[in-house]
């Protein structure tokens, strides 16, 4: 059986989800439809994106992603199956796939025809008329050709993130992303970060990582190394954005602990 | 592998959705399970309705739609199977299909045992005890006599909805739904509408229809057509609904434009 | 197929619930993924518990119940796998299973190998790194022994919740859950009523049960046979727990009416 994952800013109050799962369930009615995220901000391209990067490579190869935060939709904007390490990511090409394809190349990039879903498309829902009927063609194993021509030299939309900087013994970085718990999540490796880091952020000096949240008292501020692959900071039992009132973008910077032999 | 979709007002930080589930694993094991939506204001049958009307005919004949926002539970109103188009309907009786049996005929509607389950159902959660058995068993396959009586003159539970109305040049309508995005969807039909219309709604006159959200700058108000169908008034990259002060039940009026030809 | 639940508070904006299902769609490709609930208030092992309580017996024998609300996650909590009626639950062992194993004894406990999703955990997601990977190894069938060693006794951690108490002929409880509705479930088991009971909760008197909803007018208060096995009070078309200005663990006591004979 093969996955179809579903990640929107439709909400769940409304019958769009279902709308497009029902395109699915009729297309490829085999296919695993697994949802991902629906309460997506709004037009939130970036947050998406984050996400996508995070779960696009846990799922088998094979599986189709199909992704839509598509506040362009009917504009300029392309519609595109993108294939990356054996897995096919569909939706609009305004920046989804920004983390994915830093991870690894991509493989075939193709320019969805809007007519795939065997009528004209609506204007304002490609959701359901382009991109599922085409997550529906790929997941029901059919010719990828038939999506549409292929993108001229492969070329995605990549948004311009903020990327990590080394100044001496600093590293400078920015907040990614603020998950729901309020935990903030940099884009600093793990594997960058001096053994002793001292964490800087909003003029509060966080002293040293911590394993676990269990580490401090409840409240105390923490860092430690993400799951997934960067530097985070959070509260125990708390938000570390309502606490150092902290959002996406804000700057990093992390030193070795005085005295601390690198 | 046949569909069961499922709509509720449960939320998803209680454990009901997962007790309906439940009752469907055990009692329909080769059924899928689709999540529609759980956050459906509580009590707010003509919104649920209106999510029915916009997923029911995308999903595969055989599917069954479990539709679960039941302010009256335990009360006087009817549990029901209806079948329209070759879909099941499964929930109270209320006018939660207001919708889809005005698009479609009814071709059967049965009065749900209470007995269903296997045991007298609780009062308060028909959803597990009355509805998802009912659901499990058109899913298997099974008689659906097996259900109940059929209902009199098939006849089911229609909302007292706005109608449009024409007068001389000019419709008009209402808002019959406002989405997670703030978008006004109205009862007004795309095909009704003259060619350059002119859109009147709570003092304000969108001047033309757009054919997406690009043709307007942000935070801009846009008329379209939309993807259900009817007329939509929306704000680029905003809440419409937010923007105009405007909810459920406003009136709308659409006119040719001056100078325009019909 | 086997079923496998999935109860977090991981939200529905983040990647963190796809990053959970991408590990058991690959290690337990035949599983049917089960959303029961994101939404649990973050860090509340008791609102996850009273879920888990509702929901684990409504699916079939060879569930696997994944349930990650981990406030303690890379601390000093066992993660834990554990056999009740012959389903599996997986997760924290930290009071999460509370309500389950006072309904049936724990027939086997393991404590699960960090390592068992083949290379070392991160210390703050174990949802993904620990407890996804043997959920699905018990879904996919294989021998539960290589979870890890037995928990000595099969002893797992219980939420030390508050107990009904009788005094002469009130009953003496409290409000275990406050529901997406705003209705208050009470831990007085229904069986255990007087046959005309009167319901005291916050200096509020509810002189009757109501057999359902529309027994009493809008807005208006109403105590009724819980659908969990246990007391609940409710405002009709209304929050309960507004209407009071009651949380949980509030004190509700139970007399006969006067004058109605025991």
């Amino acid at each position: 059986m093969s996955v179809v994952t579903i990640t929107t800013d439709f909400g769940t109050k409304d019958g769009y989800v279902g709308e497009v799962k029902g395109v699915l369930a009729t297309r490829a009615p085999e296919a695993a439809l697994v949802d991902v995220a629906h309460d997506v901000t709004p037009g939130d391209v970036r947050g998406a994106a984050w996400i996508l990067g995070r779960i696009w490579s846990r799922f088998p190869v094979g599986t189709v992603h199909l992704a839509v935060v598509d506040p362009g939709v009917g504009g300029a904007r392309t519609p595109v199956a993108v294939r990356v390490a054996e897995r096919w990511f569909v939706g609009p090409d305004n920046g989804l796939l920004t983390f994915v394809s830093r991870a690894f190349s991509v493989e075939e990039a193709r320019r969805i025809d809007l007519a795939i879903g065997g009528s004209p498309p609506s204007d304002t829902f490609h959701g359901r008329d382009v991109f599922a009927p085409a997550a529906a063609h790929l997941s029901a194993g059919m010719d990828p050709r038939r999506i549409g021509p292929e993108v001229e030299g492969g070329q995605i939309v990549e948004l311009p993130l903020p990327r990590p900087a080394r100044q001496g013994d600093s590293l400078h970085g920015h907040v990614l992303h603020v998950d729901h718990f309020g935990n903030l999540i940099t884009n600093l490796p793990n594997d960058d970060l001096p053994p002793s880091p001292r964490v800087m952020i909003s003029g509060v000096t966080v002293p040293t990582l911590s394993r676990s949240y269990g580490a401090v008292g409840r409240g105390e501020l923490l860092a430690s190394l993400g799951s997934g692959g960067t530097l985070e900071i959070a509260v125990r039992d708390g938000s570390a954005s309502e606490r150092l009132g902290v959002d996406r973008d804000e700057e990093v910077e992390v030193r070795p602990s005085p005295g601390a032999s690198a």
